[in-house]
Formats: structure tokens, sequence, C-alpha cells
């Protein structure tokens, strides 16, 4: 092992069995089903439990998940007073960072490090932590977002679906149609887990510790709110705000590819066809276009105008529409707030984060890798007064 | 690269010249300067500048440097309020990486993603915010101990040293010696940085994506959260409480070894010969030892005793006292509580993390090492109703 691989490029980091991409066939499948049929016949709980467990649930086991997680998607007094603390223009990363951070602190019997050490962890365990952390993660975004508004924070409605019920919680003058739900749920369900990236190696590293989920979590957090990270559906969404409209599309692509710019949402590393990702988006974009039919937004117009503009440039090179360019155009067009869309990627990534949480303890070896050493020998300490 | 190595043990994950162990012949050193000569002539001001720089300050230098952390040693009101809404009985490391993580939210200018993604940073951007993290993490952990105790704030006194002050400001009761002072002085720069560990490589990763820098303090303090990783010298502390007295140690060493558990505080992958941090504190526990002549510990006397028994049974094996062991004792004997001994821990190693942090994102690649995929093939969707 004495070659060095920046970034890790190619090191096999880990064994898992969570998730795997066929980047030439464009394959993505959680736990051996197709990322096609789970969005399509799965919902985001569901999806969780199978990401957690490895087995679909049977119909008594996602109810018990189920109820646990809609248990928790009322937050507790204090940790709305300490959102409510907080600089109203706070990044919406750091505060989710922070927060999911402190559910270590209002739920310390439940995230207590010693349930890890003493190794009484089983199945029920992880499912009774985990689905706290995924109840309480999308409370922490809807609740701050309407905390930072100084509006009141709308509680969560038992009968609702996560998907639904996020929306509503997000603010309150919204009437999701059916569609709109189901989009919802259906990105929360794609982004769910994507093997090894810099968050869920994140998520990884500080397992292998023995640290507490939510710090693992945070810790995980952290990395995804980096902007070469979890940011480009949103870079996605400024870009066609920066094209303007539909006239613009093919001028502005040829200017960009002419200067070796980034055209965000396209392309990615790990496919040479289309993200498998993408393909289920673009059904779905084509669906609520249909049912917006005539009330097309802008930046919708102009999206499908580059995209159709990029498959003329670049398919044939590999590169297609990838997952953040329908994502970011989805979120934008059913109203969430751009700086938000890292935090709902970071909700979904949730139960991929865990799952590796639980791989990671329960056949744990910590990471300490080791570093080439290219500094100065020794050197000998001098006086201030003669440096 | 097709081997596995679980925990990516002995695999090199980058080149750095911040420090270089020589564990056969008991040498650590900073940017070349020997922990030895660090620890007795250097503070740790002067040391944090050091590891972030790469060389020692001149004097101006180093009073920039110090007035600017000696700034930053007074919190915002609140981050205050937040430490106070927290509930009392909070893990600290919990709530250390959850304050360290709204600093982003309290100095969002500062700490600014898009300052790091612009590249627009150079040595004084480096110095400024790391002053910020390395002034603030000190006063975060005697604020949460005064708060958690419901006491006043003390607040920071701008004549006094980091360790000085961090003595003052932890319990306004105390009126310290030079010896211990120097002592508390000593440990900091003795855990400033230890090449890669599990704490440092999650710092790594997370400001490989570009996270701003409190976010990527606040995830390594979750990686240093772990049983496995920073609470050692905690664990020294109970264990030297379970011995009990001086006349149990030898009894409770043959048990322990028999029963091939572990004896905290002992031996260090790193080190075959002793760990040199500890034969520094060796002779600081041998200062204070005389100092308090007369008015020894029990807990003092037993760790003497233990490892002098260890000593007879462990040094053939190139097993010795490692830091922990030492920096455990000196904590308890002047008078730090026990559930703050990692905290402090994440206070030395601050300037270390941010000195990877630097020399990441200064010739920055992503860390997305791959897996082995060990899971099932393709399995379909089975209806709920069917399973």
């Amino acid at each position: 092992m004495t070659d060095y691989h920046p970034g890790l490029d190619g090191v096999i980091a880990t064994e898992s069995s969570i998730s795997n991409i066929d980047g030439k066939k464009g394959i993505l499948s959680y736990r051996g089903y197709s990322i096609e049929e789970l969005a399509k016949k799965s919902t985001f709980e569901e999806t969780s439990y199978l990401l957690l467990t490895g087995e679909l649930p049977k119909k008594e086991e996602l109810k018990t998940f189920t109820d646990e997680i809609n248990k928790n998607r009322n937050l507790p007094k204090g940790l709305l007073t300490l959102l409510e603390n907080l600089p109203k223009d706070s990044n919406s990363m750091n505060v989710l960072q922070l927060a999911v951070s402190s559910l270590a602190s209002f739920y310390s019997i439940e995230f207590s490090p010693e349930e890890l050490k003493a190794k009484k962890y089983n199945q029920d365990y992880f499912l009774r932590v985990s689905s706290k952390l995924i109840g309480s993660i999308g409370t922490i975004v809807t609740a701050w977002n309407r905390i930072r508004q100084g509006k009141p924070y709308i509680p969560a409605q038992q009968k609702l679906s996560y998907a639904e019920n996020f929306l509503n919680m997000l603010d309150d003058k919204r009437h999701s149609s059916d569609l709109v739900n189901k989009i919802m749920d259906a990105t929360l369900v794609l982004h769910g887990e994507h093997t090894i990236n810099a968050s869920t190696f994140t998520a990884m590293v500080t397992a292998s510790t023995l640290a507490n989920p939510s710090q693992v979590i945070a810790s995980a957090i952290g990395s995804l709110s980096g902007p070469l990270h979890g940011g480009a559906n949103q870079k996605v969404v400024e870009m066609l705000d920066e094209i303007g409209s539909v006239d613009n599309a093919k001028d502005w692509l040829n200017k960009t590819l002419e200067s070796k710019q980034i055209v965000w949402g396209m392309g990615h590393r790990e496919y040479s066809v289309k993200d498998p990702r993408a393909n289920i988006l673009t059904d779905l974009v084509k669906e609520l276009f249909e049912e917006q039919s005539g009330k097309v937004s802008k930046i919708f117009e102009t999206a499908m105008e580059l995209e159709k503009q990029c498959e003329e440039k670049l398919s044939k090179k590999g590169v297609y529409a990838n997952v953040d360019f329908y994502s970011g155009i989805l979120y934008k067009e059913i109203g969430i707030p751009v700086d938000l869309f890292t935090t709902i990627f970071a909700i979904s990534r949730t139960p991929g984060w865990l799952a590796h949480w639980i791989e990671q303890v329960s056949n744990n070896k910590i990471f300490r890798p080791t570093q080439r050493y290219n500094g100065l020998g020794h050197k000998s300490y001098v006086k201030i007064t003669d440096r």
C-alpha cells in the first residue's frame, strides 16, 4: 500500500450490502431492488425500512416503524426554543447540523453512546433511534423555515405521509395535489442512498469511533453542506435563473461550453449512460408539466430547452442530465425555497447514512489511515527575540 | 487497488507536512519541532500559529494572532442563550459539537463557504477564522460548565494566557498556581496534533467538500466523541477510582491482565517505546507531586503505583504509559470535572484539525473512496400484502 491516491479515488474503504451502482447499464439498486421500482411502488417510509434492515417490511412492521417516525415528527419544545434563538439569516445546512447534533441532548437516553459501547444494540435499537432521527430531521427543516420568517410552527398531522406532512409543515398556505405529494415522496426515495460519497464516508468514519448516531448524522451533514457535494440542485436553479429564458438557452450553452465552464446538473462520475434517477424524474416532470398545462413557469421551459440542447451536444460523450438537474427544477416548481434544497437532500439521505452507521458498528474497525510525511526534518526552537 | 484494508489501516490518505511520528525512536514533531521543546518552551497560542502556518511567529505576528484569539474568548450573547436552553444533563461533547457548529450562524460572514468556494482564501483568512474557532471553543466549554450548574458566566480576562483564562473561566473559585497553569498549557500543546486519526480524518473528508470551517470542526468533534477515540483519559480516572488505593494496584493489575481486560492509558499503536508526550507529563506530574507535598491525593498515589507495576510487567512488550494516563490524572488533580476531559482534548486538537483543513483546501481533491458490494443481486418488488 505504498501508492497514494488523492481523495482515495478507487480505494476500497468498505464492504457494503446497502446499495449498488452499475454505471454502464445505468442501474442503481437499494438492497437489490431497482430504484425504478422503489420510486414507483414504494414510499420514503418503506424504503427507509428497507435500507436500514435489508428487507421490505411486512404490514405490521411498516406500521410500527411509521408510527414511530410519526411520533417524532413533532420536536421537543427546547429544540424549538433553540431554533428561535438563532440568527434568522443563518445558513440552513448549518442550522440543520447543529439541530441534529442537539437531538442527543434532548433525547439523551435514546442516543447514549453507552448503549453503543456496551454493544447492546440490536435491530429494535437501530430502528428506534433511526425513526427518531428520520422523524425529527424533516421537522427541523420545516420548523426552521417557519421560525426564520417569524411565522408560527405548524404541528405535524398524524394522518399525512412523511412527504405530504413535510410540504404541509413547510408552509401552511400549501395544498399539494396528489401528484406534487408523489413527486416529493419520489425525490426522497431517489436520494436515499448512493454508495460511498463524501458525506456517507464521513458518517462511516464518525460511526467507527462509536460516536452516538446524532453526532454521526451531524458530521455527515457537515460534509454534505460543502458546495462541492450537496449543493448541485441549488446551482441548477441559479444557472437557469441566469439563462433567464428559452431563447437564451442555446447561446448560453455554446458560450459556457466554449469557455469550459460547468453546466450544472449534467453528467455524473458514476454513470456513463443517463442517471437512472434522472430518468424517473423526467417522467414526473412531464406529468407535472401536463397537470400544470397552460401555466408552465419560465424556469421550467428554460430547463426543458437547455436539456434538449445539451442532449444534442453532449450525449455522445456520455454526458446526460443527472438527478440534480431535475430535482432542483421540481423543488423550485413545487415552491420550495432554493436555500432549503440541500437540507432536503440531507433529509432524504438520512436513512442511507443510518444504514451505513448500522453496517459500520455491526462489524467495526476504527478508520485510521496513514499519511505520507512531506514536511521538514528536525528544527531547533528559536527564541522569539531571535526569529 | 483491489485490496481491502478494514479501517483503511496502512492506506495513505494524504500527504502532509504538519506533524510526524517516529514510533521506534519515540519522536513526535510539529512542523519539524520536537514536542519536548514545544511543551517546555512554547505556549498553546504560539504552537497553534506554528501548526497553522508552518512557522514560529515573529513577535508582532504572535501578538496579532493572540489578540485575535483573545477577542474571541467571549461568546456572542445568542450563543450563551443557546447554551442556557439546553438540558442541563446534556453530554458535554454533544454540546460542544452543536455550539461549534452554531458559530457559523453567529459569525455568518466570517464562515461563509462562498469565501472558500471562490478560493479567496489566503493566510490572513485562515488565521482570522482559526483564531475565531480557537478563541471560541475554550469558552464554549467553560461557559457550559458554569451554565449547567446554574452559575453565572465568567467573562474572559484579556491579560490572562489561553490556559490560565480557561482555568479561570471554568470556575471562579480557582486561583491556579504558576505550575498548574504551566501544566494546563503543556497538555494543550501536547494534544495539538498527532498525524491522521479518526477525528482528523473526519475533518479532512468534510473539508474536502469545501464545507465551512465550523462545520469541519463540528464533524471532527463528532468523531472524537466516540468512546473508541477521545475518551481514554476519562477511562483512566474511572479505572483508578475502581482500583481505589495503592494496596489494590498489584492485585487489580494481575487480575486484569489474566482476564485480558484493558488497562486504560497503557500502550499506543504508534509507539513501541514510551509515548514522548507521556515522558513530558511524567516530569510535570513529579513537579506537581513536589508542590503538593504532604497533600497527595489517593488517585494520584494509586496511579503512581499502577504505573510502577505496569512497568515491571509490560515494558518488555513495549507497552508503557501513554499521554492519556497522565493527562487524565493531571486534569483530575487540578480539579477539572471528569466529563470535560474529552472536550479539553477537542480544544487542544482544534489547531491541528484547522491545520489539516488549511492543507486540504489548499490542494483539494474531494474524498470519494469506493466500496466492494457484498449484497444481493436483483430482487423484484413484492406487494406488501404478499410479503
